[in-house]
């Protein structure tokens, strides 16, 4: 069949009807309506010559077999947050599905490489808040022990929920094979931020995914009573941390393209008669370059130490999380750029904010690109979270003549 | 018996023994520990001829007749803060205890004036959030609609809390009788701050009692992805509301001598990986001037909006609590001032950041003083508060001497 944006769309449309609610997407890993939407996208498949089956981490391929075994690899994930947004994970797999379509239309079944769709599983870690499982698995980077010990809500291991779905825990890493003959791997997501947007275009090549520094930062001073304890007398742990609150905009500013958050603020004794004795921060910080990334974490520490210094209180830091930036393949993001040209008249380059399935490909040594296509009001996660269909179908044609340049480029380097 | 302010020391430490435990004093009131420590102190002027009784909220009151009934009235507390401290409150009622002993023997039972000892209920309103309660049900500022509906922690009200000691509670204002004959009040109380202390002096006149506002203050922005969302498209409610910390120290130091306090910060969502959507801060601010608090709270609102403002998000305000400042007698200030500087060379004269019953009798149009004696640590509400045994001395000597001019002041202003 020939290239149909439109019916990736209504594809999508189909399956938020399938396994959607009034309160948005339910497709959280591992539950029996992610399990629905897999069964079904087997079904949209059906009268395709593909090989398909679940690796041991319990992602599903979806192999066209071409004259190599060299492959292209489009990913993308079928899981989504409770009360999530339509477009999320499940846009990358059907625009997936759809080029595969086209290149076993166009080679009529046996393309020059091979070209493969991945569904990762759980890239969304709702359930036991380790996001990227089936990519860390299949690329090695996940922390078994640390993943082992992992419990949802209601108690239940990973490990008993995995083996819920017929999926070995101990075996997970074994998924590893898959990327055997890996050359390339693209993925198209919707923004998920505001950039596209505010620029007024439809799409973007990405540049990479941001690395992560993710702190927890104490300030500890003194409690006293809000009455009688003078101004210049008080050891005031809120006043020094707020003060990194402004300072992190500079720090964010000065770094170039980096983003800098403090998402939580809680208070010790907390109540309104005592000056805080203790209050303690998150700060979250996020560049594509690892020098910049560095020198904002470093900045952060200069200016707390100099914040508690002068505030006469203590400050000490806590690591929390952190992951190194990934740039995508030049060559790759070139190819992508022009596609995204192409298409619709200009293109930008952006860097990716919140990480994604791409980053373990990049991470596993695969030449690694992304695509972004706008995303409405800069939300996902929601039942809001929204992108017009005619970009919806843009992306689509896009991402389509991407996997047709990376074919070729996979082919160019093949041994 | 002559006044013997080593006396009071012992009482105190003998008091501590009889109702504290190794966390402090446990004198909460309308407890056995309470009941407890008011039979002890009953017994301890047996041998006074006082007329002894409690009024219908509960106060205690030791009166010993003059030649007029024009009366001066010493107040304090024997209830105490759960694992309190030794000083706070019965060092007042001990010292007035001292005063009346040494009354008693200088006018061998028969003074000019009539002076009366009020041991004042639940001054610290520890089990039920209200504090003042006795003092201000005599004076008459007690709201007993919110009074009567408040619970302690196990779901017990204080009309049922107060039925159990003896008291009913929609006749506690009926106490407002015996303030009748009120000429002048005087209290003796620990600093609880640092400032007395900072200047290496054992004792201070108080110039009065600060006046509160008390404000909730909610900044709301909107939610965004930390990874996602560029610095300059971000709505952050932490940013504005943490800029406030460093404005109220502002705003304090231009008041002249008042105080601002954020004592608690909350976020919401309150995630590492999204931008503060909800913050609310509380501010407590006291200054000794209706006039300088008013432009305290009209300078904050000022801040909050301005920030508000320029990180494009709202903010709203609400007031939790306030109270007028209560300034105390001049004349009786200068008589206190006097009174310190007799006895110890030196005086100072401060405001009170914490609230004591002495508001609630200057409220009442009682001239009114109170006199400070140094804090160890600036701590109070705690078991580690302390004073030095000589300025406990210092103090009881010094409250007497105040005593004798206020018995004076009273009875030259008699009709």
């Amino acid at each position: 069949m020939p290239l149909n944006p439109k019916r990736t769309v209504a594809e999508l449309k189909e399956l938020r009807a399938l396994t959607g609610d009034e309160n948005g997407a339910q497709r959280v890993a591992f539950t029996p309506t992610w399990q629905k939407a897999r069964r079904w996208l087997r079904e949209k498949v059906a009268g395709l010559p593909l090989e398909i089956h679940d690796d041991p981490a319990g992602n599903t391929w979806f192999t066209l077999r071409g004259e190599t075994d060299r492959a292209l690899l489009i990913g993308g994930h079928m899981d989504s947050v409770p009360n999530g947004g339509w477009l999320d994970g499940c846009l990358n797999v059907l625009a997936g599905i759809e080029v595969l379509r086209r290149v076993h239309d166009e080679f009529r079944g046996r393309p020059p490489v091979t070209v493969r769709v991945v569904d990762w599983a759980d890239e969304e870690g709702a359930r036991f808040g380790k996001s990227l499982f089936g990519s860390s698995a299949c690329s090695g980077t996940l922390d078994t022990d640390e993943a082992r010990g992992l419990k949802d809500k209601q108690g239940i291991g990973l490990p008993e929920a995995l083996r819920a779905v017929g999926i070995d825990f101990e075996r997970v890493k074994e998924s590893r094979v898959e990327l055997e003959h890996a050359a390339a791997y693209l993925e198209l997501h919707i923004e998920q931020g505001p950039v596209l947007l505010d620029l007024g275009l439809p799409l973007g090549a990405v540049l990479g995914t941001f690395g992560v520094e993710r702190h927890a930062v104490t300030f500890r001073g003194q409690a006293a009573h809000s009455g009688s304890t003078p101004m210049n007398r008080r050891k005031d742990a809120f006043l020094a941390a707020a003060r990194m609150a402004p300072e992190i905009y500079d720090i964010a500013r000065r770094s170039g393209n980096g983003v800098c958050t403090i998402g939580a603020c809680a208070t010790q004794p907390g109540i309104v008669t005592s000056v805080v004795e203790e209050c303690r921060i998150t700060l979250d910080q996020r560049h594509l370059d690892s020098g910049a990334l560095a020198r904002m974490l470093a900045e952060a520490k200069a200016a707390a130490a100099r914040f508690a210094r002068e505030g006469n209180v203590e400050v000490s830091w806590e690591r929390l999380w952190r992951i190194d930036p990934r740039p995508f393949h030049p060559e790759l993001v070139e190819l992508c750029d022009a596609a995204v040209a192409e298409t619709c008249g200009k293109s930008h380059r952006l860097p990716s904010g919140p990480l994604h399935d791409a980053a373990e490909a990049c991470g596993a040594g695969i030449p690694t690109v992304m695509m972004f296509v706008q995303s409405l009001h800069g939300i996902s996660h929601n039942k809001i979270e929204d992108t017009r269909e005619e970009h919806l179908e843009l992306c689509v044609s896009a991402f389509d003549r991407l996997a047709r340049k990376a074919m070729d480029w996979v082919r160019a380097r093949g041994t």
